[in-house]
């Protein structure tokens, strides 16, 4: 097995050798644009991963590889159409660079020639890899729903909240490295059991990006620190410090979760200092470690060779300590 | 062999069957409702008739008939965006009942709502079937694009907007007959010439929905006479009445296009009259018939029972009288 690195650098240098635009390019262009705005491309090097933990050339799983990463990205277009987002990683959606039709158009194309990248395996494989794909990226479509029907709610409760972002993330993690699995034939068991690794680091992964949003540091975070806070963004943390906090405290962040001020500096500071002192911060970090360790039991019961175990559990260590 | 009204009926009562609905509901709802808003079922009633053509029971290719129906409707949904339209057969379209992010987004579920269905069948019938759909998906896509590319411009060629209409709607009546010969285990040859039989068939039937919107019977015809024109949309009729007009008339054309009067009916008239004068209408009737005598041909050399075939040859030909 290689690094993480050498992984995203064969997966880019595959990705840059397909041939995305054709006609009409108005549909394609954009297509080729969201793929090369990016990204920690972790999806799909967790495939290409996969499939060497089990055994098979990485080589192999790139189509599938592919699929996952079109099928991200496809999300990500519809998402940012959805949230009115102006920028992607710092450059300009694709509802914004061209237009709202443009948005929808290519992203149901990249999510049809998502599917077309499994083509290239035998017919069981791709059922098998199709089947997978379909009851995930329906699973991301709810998800989707949920976030959108949360944000009118105001009795979200935490095992709800959780579902959602395992429905929107966890789940194309778990898959993604499952379909490695399929690719190169491990059992139905290690394949289930590399997709709940996957699932519950991806949760671990999605309420760390909640934390760092707000407890990032400065230096190295990519984003705007408190982002979340200003847009009012019911995270795990909200959540969990409205669920702590007595009454008179919580109607105090239900305020400041209703405004919208020009200077956000004080609302940002007044709403961590009740995300800490409500010791909610804290259990995040807990139920971070928490996922983080579920997935790492998983692990520990596989029948694959310690020294892969060893690089997996790198992995996940990694993400749940990174800064980024 | 049934008839079309029989096989409508056994489609709807199956459709009636599925439960699309589950949580979270505002993700379904718009699912279930654009789903039993009407329509003609023409699509799926071509695939169950297929199979039975090909010596198969219908009932066999029912979920491919589903699979079919829900990406017809799919693409309703996000045209309907695209096109601002608020009515749909007389009721509101998604984004107009609900919001425009519900209309994207149940959309995008339709679409692998659609390929779920294919799950149904064996691995080497199910790669077949999702990848002549995913072929044809994209190529709906694509004459989608070609439609919302040609809005803006003033030099489409007719050949270019033949090649528009064969993507957006013909592929998909070709596609929806193969999937039948598919499931039925046809030989390839037969299958191919059923799409073929489909491609054609679709073309003047698209030709003939153009047709009807200018010179239909008012008594019988659903929609508002006129609605293409009163809409400046460059159809077949349009560009043949532009190319065969002297450049004194065409100018005049070209500024019947540009303008959006109150009221509609003067214009309505001159254009048609225009149609007419040129020779445009008649040819436009010339060209639908010569479509149904390809299809027409392409069926009389197919190794089928003389029984079914006069089934499809009296079905062709009625859609090519219909007046609604």
């Amino acid at each position: 097995m290689l690094s993480i690195d050498a992984y995203r650098d064969i997966f880019l240098s595959h990705l840059k050798q397909e041939v995305i635009v054709r006609d009409p390019e108005n549909l394609y262009q954009p297509i080729d644009y969201i793929l090369n705005l990016g990204g920690k491309r972790l999806r799909p090097v967790l495939t290409l991963m996969t499939a060497d933990l089990f055994g098979r050339k990485h080589q192999e799983a790139m189509k599938a590889a592919m699929a996952i990463e079109i099928f991200h990205n496809f999300s990500l277009v519809h998402d940012d159409i959805m949230d009115d987002a102006p920028l992607r990683r710092g450059k300009q959606t694709v509802h914004e660079k061209w237009d709202l039709n443009t948005g929808i158009l290519s992203g149901d194309a990249m999510l049809i020639v998502a599917y077309q990248f499994f083509e290239h395996y035998p017919a069981e494989t791709f059922k098998e890899l199709a089947k997978l794909f379909s009851k995930t990226a329906i699973e991301v479509c709810e998800g989707q729903q949920y976030d959108v029907d949360f944000e009118a709610r105001d009795d979200v409760q935490i095992d709800q909240y959780l579902k959602m972002i395992t429905f929107k993330t966890a789940v194309l993690v778990g898959a993604a490295m499952k379909m490695g699995a399929i690719v190169a034939k491990a059992s139905p068991e290690d394949a289930n059991a590399i997709y709940d690794f996957g699932l519950n680091l991806g949760i671990a992964f999605q309420l760390m990006d909640d934390y760092l949003d707000c407890f990032g540091d400065p230096e190295t975070f990519g984003k705007q620190l408190g982002g979340d806070i200003i847009e009012n963004k019911k995270t795990f943390l909200y959540l969990k410090t409205l669920e702590n906090l007595p009454s008179a405290q919580a109607m105090q962040l239900h305020h400041l979760f209703s405004i919208t001020p020009e200077d956000t500096s004080d609302k940002i500071q007044a709403v961590k200092e009740l995300m800490v002192s409500s010791g909610a911060a804290q259990q995040t970090q807990k139920e971070i470690e928490s996922y983080t360790h579920k997935a790492l039991q998983i692990l520990e019961g596989m029948t694959i060779e310690a020294s892969k175990k060893a690089i997996l559990k790198d992995f996940a260590i990694a993400l749940m300590n990174r800064e980024i």
